[in-house]
């Protein structure tokens, strides 16, 4: 009903709600800059996962890992605005996992990115916006998860894969193919180079085809 | 997906989801006790309203009204369930708002009884009752707002009429008619008893709708 | 020795020390609208119970039932005065039970009503009022607990009494007997209607006997 | 009604409610040590000062300054109990200033060292000790502010001469005229050794006053 | 004088203090899993930087960076560890950055390997290992910070290239040259496919020669 | 390499980082004042102790402990500055302690005035200050820790003595000989005037000599 964008996006069995909230003027110490302001806030409800969670606002504080996406949320779609064309507007992502089955931060990002071009539209329907809608939002990004489960690269992996994979990477490209983010972790398990290469070849097609299923969401 | 029992409530464009889960054994003070432990948590996404409000767990503590929903919540269902029949198991309802457009907490108390109802089944299921299903859960709630608006009782107030009512009131009922909760405040106006009288009135009717409606989510 | 207006209010064994404090102006975000501002804050001694209980201090969080307590009495006392005609002014109503025996809410705000309206002269003889005294604080309050032991109403539960109640009703009235607040809760039983109407008989009749003193209190 | 020892001390317009609370049993970590335990608490109500301060329970912490009370009203208070034959017994003192014109920390030793007669007397009446109450309560500790003010100087400062004073000192004897503690700050202003000598006599005289009147509180 | 292992890395400006703290035992929910247990906490002294920034622990809450890098150093030391080996001890990294003008999280990393090797040849010591010293620490882990400035990929940026990197990437690798974590992030720009493999290839020169460096430290 | 004033102080194997760090203006509330403001905040290491404490930032809250240390040095520092002469420039000073034996906050105190008086003559070169460098840091101070064990008067406790010393007094004096704090504890046994007056004797000949290695340090 209310936000100036708002996408879920299903990934599997995972469910991320992405909204975008839109406020006129930006933080005190960024006021007469011209420039704009964008950040992102990740959350899991508690029965979003197998095994209900406890509340991070029942516990008073947030988690390194929440954090840590919300971070990398924020980082991938300031990559793909130009806040100077934005103005002095502020822009929250808030991506909720409502049922959580892996890769809920490469969902929220590729969702986020839809709710954000709908804000950006909203802005300039509202001539809010210092400069024109396609300077504002240069690129697209989408992102994948992928890893190495027995020996196999997969794409996608779902909670039950992720638990067993060797080594998990989360990637984030633009609509381009170019490379946001790249983030390669082997806990379980060591990673040689030409794994590491197999990887970002399997991340990079599957950001392409998520790429094209934004466009078509923006364009319906 | 995951939970024992989610129920996903409209009132008007108000949306909460209710979810139920279940874990064997109760917290370490109430052991041996052979009781079983109920309560409810509440909670808001930030862009439910109109305005994004702030995320709780990211200012490191919870409010006060989403403290007093909480309570209210648990209370009620507390109501309507034999913690005796129901064995040393524990069930937490979660009511995450999604969507609000007034009278949030009735419509989380109206749904969470579905889902509790769900979870007795669920548990009767994998026979870890103490007691029978229907011992176990001996009473229907349901929940309405009510309000007087321009002089005039109104049941289901939606945002915009909830701002302007005089006097606000949240009514908790079982299904056979009697009363769990009674709250009504004046916080615009005072209320005389011939007021009081019809808003109860009102509330008892609106409840006994609801509980009909319940009666057939269960059955179907 | 300091407040503006303060009492030690005395029901039964239940002891509470209401002051009022005032600070000329009103928090940043109400400036220049010609309103005044009311707060209320609710403590218990770590001692004021039978049993010791932690210092919210030093838990470093405030529970859910203290909050609910605090913003029930601002409530019942923001409905007996003008804002308007206060002007620019803060009041902080600071309500601290010295010592327990039920009833600790009603007490407090009854007794914070006699504070806020010697805060109110206070104000009036530094001509610091933006109306006139008797439109300032044009109602007067007083609250009761009241509930149903055994099948029987009954008035000003102590705290023994209160742990037995079948339902628990706290009363708002204001001297001319119209209601601001009416909070019923049936946890140990439910209630019917005929139960509800004799508590608020009663809870009514409580406030009248409580309003006759309070303006003896003012007036000595 | 409730403590086991409570003491309202009066130094000028100074008012502190001193209370000791008792348990059986010790900290976890403490358990088959023999030992007993004993802490001290020390808060100010928000109106017991001029203006009014926040309260820390709202703030959400609690300040340097009434931690560094607390422990010194522990660190004073343990210097004169035994607390091998105090058993595995816990006490708690409570002191909560209700009104504050200067020497709150002192007024509060001294009158803890009443309530905690008590306790102990209290305790000795239910055989709950390991040793002799003469044994347990070995000493007795009071404690007096003097500073030095236009160069003279004066016992027990009121704070509008504590605000003045060029040097301060909080003194704690036991009741044979040893020390226990003996803080001399001189934020103002820095003091010679004769200074020195001279606060630190006027101090122990002081202790002493307050030792006769304590030994007639607890005979009383 | 303390730590069981403790080493002072310096990259350029860039200081490191970290040690190894060994307790025997692990976490209660991991007692009788014959593993062992390791974590690291990253913490920058206020005056590391160019400009003061504030304390954590006044603040009252730890960052996101803080957590993401305690969890990133965790992570590259737990992936040169077996656990079994180890038995049912836990170790804290402790890298606390004294000084700071870039790649203070590979300087933590690389130096945190070197303290881990002194506690596990401390415990050997103790005889306190489940397993033999070269089947607990069967690897070595050494990181570096690479980026690109104007076009060219560098090696070791310090604080004021870092600002100025179109894209940073921080590269754990093992003495045998595989991978353990890969972290590029392109906020300023982002990168194609030829840079990220012009930047891993710098990494993995950069670690090669760290990893002598570490064994020399070692074996002196 | 950053700090205005840097200084590492060891008294025995207690080894304390002081850094004094300037910034121009001053807190809000106290602007246009023409006083400076200067402030000292106080920690340790996890590791500098035998064993590992807990961070206080992960804890959430700065113990009692650390809170008082903090405000003793900020007392003592400020005790030897003149606040108008330094105009309105904040000067913060870390004492963050590495390794710690027995006496960290006279350590703290001693290297601290150290710190202040370079930072003092860095503004004096940045022409920033409102009077001359020697009224600005008109006193030196230094700091000492005494104690009795066994009956006899010791200077410089280490961790050892400290642990079985009957009483403990810290002493900061200044370079002249006055005193600026005295806090003596007695927590394992009192003390009698006699020995008060031999640890007072003893402290002031140890800041004497202190005093004299910081004319040292400064001139060097």
């Amino acid at each position: 009903m209310h936000p100036e964008g708002s996408v879920l996006v299903e990934f599997g069995n995972t469910r991320v709600l992405c909204t975008a909230s839109v406020t006129e003027g930006v933080p005190r110490w960024r006021k007469g800059s011209g420039l704009g302001w964008l950040t992102a806030e990740y959350a899991m409800l508690p029965r979003a996962t197998t095994t209900r969670s406890d509340r991070e606002s029942v516990k008073g504080k947030i988690g390194g890992r929440t954090h840590e996406i919300s971070r990398l949320i924020g980082r991938s779609l300031r990559a793909c605005i130009d806040l100077k064309a934005l103005g002095e507007n502020s822009i929250v992502l808030d991506c909720d996992v409502l049922q959580a089955d892996g890769g809920t931060r490469t969902a929220a990002i590729t969702g986020a990115y839809v709710a954000l071009h709908d804000a950006v539209q909203w802005l300039a329907g509202q001539r809010k916006l210092a400069g024109k809608p396609a300077d504002v939002l240069h690129r697209s990004v989408s992102a994948v998860s992928v890893g190495i489960i027995g020996g196999e690269p997969r794409l996608d992996l779902c909670y039950e894969e992720d638990v067993v994979a060797d080594v998990d990477m989360n990637v984030v490209c633009t609509g381009a193919g170019d490379f946001v983010e790249v983030q390669g972790t082997g806990e379980q398990s060591v990673f040689a180079r030409a794994e590491l290469d197999a990887l970002v070849d399997l991340a990079a097609t599957g950001c392409a085809e998520l790429a094209a299923l934004q466009q078509k969401a923006i364009a319906g």
